[in-house]
């Protein structure tokens, strides 16, 4: 056996970058070169690729072209950073090993120990949820009453700079601290989450998505988010929450703490961690909307690749006990234990069943069209934000500036429209809780007043059953406007909210306003407020998120009423149509400029054409069955791949056949590492299958962080010694010919949740390897009804 | 190029018949000998072999052995006749050339006929479920009223066997009309339809089972099964409606009336009409229930592998258009059009939202447990009824005398019971249709005639919606008794009908008696029947059916009630755990009792030393590149296999390279028999390539019915000529190595849904194939807390 330290089986290749467009012809025939004995392979192979040329040539489908130039706030690029969850199962020797040794006993107490999982996930997660609310319940009712009595008191004074210097600081200050906690602590617990978790759901790795610091940073992130009065909403962070509680129960053990339960390490790797995540997400939905089946479909759209029954079933059992639990922990708070009138955090008060007629459903679609037009003019709005962020707000202490001057901003747009618009209305009618009488005559209070001194989810209860007249066109209008540019401004600070209560709010606003606006029209129409406010709300939030199945059904279920249901469904169906017209939804606007190589729902149209010698990357590297240590740690620091093709060791020292490389199975980098770190190597190169005792209990210590190369101590000794990779490698990785197309590829990688994918040739040996990046880089563009694929940019330097 | 009309690359290998356990030592010898010329290759495999052989002896683990005695209803075995569906497109050179003509601009117009298509499966997908419950309820109402004519009269005279008689012959008459066409016209039309739907959608190809006149039958049988008073449903058929028109409108073409309106071509492949069906059949779940979520999740739940966001989004659409066509076609017809008011076939009644305390979980709990006993028990009395159906009605005709005995039965039992318990309540209290005052005072109407003399679906009405005293506690145990055991004799019969219904009357019954006892033994509780009316019928019908998250979402949304959601999800949770402890759903059953191959969720767990050298079917039967005419037609009629490998042709006649068989694509038996039909060889075997002016239309042509071999007419002289069959062939099938084990074989196909599968060896040649029944042959059992993996007999007899 070889055992020399040189690079015999390198493929000595150019250096090509990895997923920049390679030249097929030039890459087949490098390939046909190294098999030349093959000559009847040569024959048909040639026959087959001059075609493939010819079709490539004259393929008549419009294709951008890769933009060669870099520019931050690009939507055309693909970072090379983000690395992929390994779905796969690797069925090595050990896992064989572990089945025969535990047998069906082991998979019943593994099941059972899912169902406790998945218990305790949707009550821990209702819990924070629970305890969230509570803190932005009592801290507004503090800010706002203190703020009251200031108002109150100066008002008389003339003196109303001082409550509105009050007001911005208090704003400022609270928003401060979560502020610092997100830009310096923890930037991922950012925004609302979803996309993050979208990501994590769809394979990617995002790094420290998951961690129990993030939980904490998003948590005291929400709170100070809303309580500092921002335009956001505390649901979607508690689908952040609810993954990384699920990430943390199931795996037993907390690298932020540095803690290790030992209990549930056979739910430790990425495909059994991700689907508790999943199941995190949807607890997380449903303890914020009360929506256990919303939860579940949310997490079957974001996140699922292959729908699976049982997986499906105890999702929906956790997403039933975290609304659960959150009921009884908010009814009981409340004071009325066991009633159960809480579902979930967002409270929408109770709905009744609206009916309606045949001629409104023109009227439903109008909404949903001014849903998605408007929704799209938001996105818009906050992509060219996000864009200016990325070039101009990229140091942490700018970032928590900017999040202090919307916190002061928004102060300011409310006092203004307190101060302009004098709109009353008589006590007592419809109970606020801090009703501020302002310049009204007394027995009054200002409408507007009452808007702003309450959290946002509040405000969206207001404009849903406060009366038709309630409040002045002209309020509602300058309100629309005023809160659907803050709350876009609001959305991708250096804070912890959501987009959800914003858009609803500000879809609410405008649906009583078109409702009043009808009501001038047709005056003995008799209006039903609370429905075109309902209407006009998802109108709009439909028109920004684009999400399908699983926010009509958290709409449904968070009014309670599912006789609503077909009005909402047409609205939601016309806005998500008309907006995905114009642009995409906000989520993948954000993963779109983060980079990140999520894989959509289908391949790109058209795209038989592109083969997967186009989309590999190569030169590949590889590993013998039976390594030298030298060899291998050479090439981890070398290269920073993280799998590599194990191939058949070469008959003698030839030159010839140094590149002799059929594929004999694939071995992670972090296997690589734990071999090296518990030095299971042979000294004499003739032992192989060196460690049968060895289990897959070292694999799952280490996970999920694995040291890198540079922190293992190797000697020169040791370098000299053997593995044999067999034991410990996947033995029949999935591969696919070089002549696969690339929806062919696209299936294999979408449907499995691969992470790398060997491309060989016609006597299978290794050509090329497929990433997930190198797949996510084709992409469908369509734009006011145009279509058509661009290939991205893959760059290491964002 | 060898143009020789021998058998040459037929390897000569032993009689084995498909599916029998293949010795794999023999089987990788065998192959190791074939490439003998790679010494390394066999070093390194043997040594891996030797140790899977190892594994393979001592696993430790239980494992059934296939029995070898075929047994009319046996469940351990598998029909070899179910072919399966082809979902993986066939990228060949056609596919790209149409695209490559098309372009983007098609992709958009196949994207707004999909939209089309879907809203007509749900429009008309709706009439006809109105147009079925129209003519059931207006039959029942004559037949019921003249029902009652009789009695009044005769019951004066004591003369009651008259109207008695009446009642069976009626009963009998109806049923005959709907047995008969069933029996003799198509046999596929019987029972609910969902076991058939399910396999389609799992990607069976269940003959005859979306044709039109399936449908016809369908709709009259399920129309004379409930009017002729036989305790079964017209939902579950109304499910199978819906994928029928969905097959049919999304053809463009009907086989039945051998009518082809050339109209959305492009959807004739299995893939694009799979996709249709399932959304048919959420469009029936849609039109049944009025769930139009529950219907989504339904066609999910059965038949997705993959999740896709546009196809559910579009799923969604379909069922929202079923429920809204017939809401307004059934509120017309009763005379409010525009009140909408009839969303769904069955119409439980407006549920109140119950509140319920804590102490009640557990009670939920406890009528879950029960529904759970009590729907495994139906499940093994149906088992054994189907067994001995298969054994002894074996004949169209004693199919129909049965069904002819169970209505009989049925209105024995009504009869009895009427005659017999004296249960009266005073009119006009709680209005039934037909009162019949028996035997009761003046004023007064017997309670179990008025249950008998009307639908099951009113029925369930009454014992949700009566006040708590309404029932005897007598009558409601004898009820409950006698209509367990009728429904459970009257599925598996010759007629179409559902299970909903009846087990949904069933468990409202029983639910309703528990009601009753709670309150007999907790006088001061103040009890609402109709909640434990409701969880006893959900508790019951999931114990029978075991469906998951859309069985649960169709009740509620049924009810009408989300606020109830919580009781009921418990209650099915316990139930489908119960039940799942003792027996399968009753659709497995009858799956299993007709031996279809249908891929579970998961792949048998511990099942990761079973190979794919096991698995697969040897020897294969391969086809060269360029073909002879004469060995293609002889290789048809051989075998009965539908897909060929195609591999590199020998490179001379010598004898030791005959068994060279490189692959390089797949060719499936329709597409072979397309070629043959249409005449597309060459005379000169030199000229390949041959017909460029071919497109995909003449495959589409024959879609779904391709003709046998027998039926084409081959001359000697065109026996000479070669076919290339490069363009046409798979040039990329997805394969696997020979020691990829079961568990990766399973994922493979059940997410790709996947048809053939070649296995290769280390050096790309064909060694096996792998089909759908192949692995659907490796089952896990579990029963009663025990599990273990069984391998089933795979028979060409049943």
């Amino acid at each position: 056996m070889n055992n020399s330290n040189d690079n015999v089986n390198f493929i000595v290749g150019d250096s090509t970058s990895i997923g920049s467009t390679s030249d097929t012809a030039r890459l087949i025939s490098n390939d046909e070169a190294s098999t030349s004995n093959y000559t009847q392979f040569n024959k048909t192979s040639n026959y087959e690729h001059s075609d493939s040329d010819d079709l490539h040539g004259s393929h008549g489908i419009r294709r951008r072209h890769p933009v060669q130039k870099i520019e931050p706030g690009s939507m055309n690029m693909l970072s090379a950073k983000y690395e992929s969850l390994d779905y796969d199962t690797c069925e090595n020797h050990l896992l064989l090993d572990e089945e025969r040794k535990r047998g069906y006993p082991f998979i019943v107490k593994k099941d059972m120990a899912r169902w406790f999982i998945i218990l305790l996930i949707g009550a821990i997660t209702a819990l924070i949820a629970f305890i969230i609310d509570i803190c932005i319940e009592e801290f507004s009712n503090i800010k706002y009453k203190e703020l009251k009595k200031s108002v109150d008191k100066y008002v008389l004074m003339d003196r109303l700079y001082i409550p509105y210097l009050l007001w911005v600081l208090s704003n400022i200050c609270v928003v401060f601290i979560g502020s610092i906690l997100v830009a310096y602590v923890e930037p991922v617990a950012s925004g609302s989450g979803i996309p993050q978790v979208k990501c994590y759901l769809n394979g990617v790795k995002v790094p420290r998505v998951v961690r129990i610091k993030t939980l904490v940073v998003k948590a005291i992130g929400v709170i100070s988010a809303v309580v500092g009065g921002l335009a956001g909403g505390k649901e979607g962070p508690m689908i952040h929450c609810g993954s990384v509680v699920a990430a943390g129960i199931s795996q037993g053990k907390s690298t932020t703490f540095n803690k290790d339960f030992n209990i549930f390490q056979y739910f430790r790797d990425d495909h059994e961690k991700r689907e508790f995540v999943s199941a995190g997400a949807a607890a997380g939905v449903s303890a914020a909307f009360g929506a256990p089946i919303g939860g579940v479909l949310f997490s079957l759209e974001e996140g699922a690749s292959f729908w699976n029954q049982a997986l499906t079933w105890r999702t929906f059992f956790g997403t039933v006990i975290a609304t659960f639990t959150l009921n009884f922990a908010l009814s009981a708070y409340h004071g009325h234990p066991g009633e159960l009138s809480f579902p979930g955090l967002l409270n929408l008060g109770k709905m009744e069943p609206f009916p309606f007629q045949f001629y409104e459903l023109p009227i439903f679609m109008l909404f949903g069209a001014i849903g998605g037009i408007l929704g799209a003019l938001w996105n818009y709005i906050n992509y060219r934000l996000a864009v200016f962020r990325i070039r101009y707000i990229s140091t942490p202490w700018l970032r928590v500036v900017e999040a202090c001057m919307v916190a002061a901003a928004s102060a300011t747009c409310g006092f203004l429209m307190m101060f302009l618009l004098n709109d009353c209305r008589p006590l007592g009618e419809d109970p606020t809780k801090v009703p501020l009488q302002l310049y009204c005559a007394d027995g009054e209070y200002s409408v507007m007043a009452a808007i702003w001194f309450q959290t946002p989810e509040a405000s969206v209860r207001s404009f849903l059953h406060d009366p038709l007249g309630s409040y002045k066109p002209m309020s509602i209008l300058v309100f629309v406007v005023c809160y659907f540019l803050l709350s876009t401004w609001t959305f991708g600070l250096a804070v912890s909210s959501g987009i959800f209560i914003p858009n609803l709010l500000t879809g609410a606003a405008w649906g009583r306003l078109l409702a009043l606006g009808m009501q001038a029209i047709v005056p003995s129409m008799t209006i039903n407020s609370a429905k075109y406010a309902l209407i006009g709300a998802a109108a709009q939030l439909g028109g920004v998120v684009r999400m399908t199945i699983s926010l009509t059904v958290i709409i449904i279920e968070t009014t309670g009423q599912i006789s609503n249901a077909l009005p909402i469904i047409i609205t939601l169906v016309v806005a998500k149509w008309v907006g995905d017209f114009f642009s995409e939804g906000i989520y993948d606007i954000h993963i779109q400029l983060a980079a990140i190589p999520l894989l959509p729902w289908e391949p790109p149209p058209l795209a038989h054409n592109v083969y997967a010698s186009e989309v590999m990357s190569h030169p590949v590297f590889t590993l013998r069955t039976v390594e030298n240590v030298g060899h291998i740690v050479e090439l981890l620091r070398l290269v920073s791949y993280n799998g590599f093709p194990v191939v058949d060791p070469p008959l003698t020292d030839d030159a010839e056949v140094t590149t002799y490389k059929r594929l004999r199975g694939l071995i992670l980098r972090s296997q690589l590492i734990v071999l090296l770190q518990n030095k299971l190597y042979n000294e004499n190169a003739n032992t192989s299958w060196p460690n049968l005792n060895v289990d897959m209990k070292i694999f799952r210590k280490e996970y999920p962080r694995f040291p890198s190369i540079a922190e293992l101590e190797i000697s020169e000794w040791e370098k000299t010694c053997t593995i044999d990779l067999r034991p410990y490698m996947n033995p029949s990785p999935y591969t696919l010919p070089h002549r696969a197309s690339l929806p062919r590829l696209f299936r294999l990688f979408r449907a499995l949740g691969l992470r790398h994918l060997p491309i060989v040739n016609d006597v299978n040996e290794v050509v090329g390897m497929v990433t997930r990046k190198d797949i996510a880089r084709y992409r469908v563009w369509r734009h006011c009804g145009h279509m058509g694929m661009e290939e991205l940019v893959l760059s290491n330097e964002i």
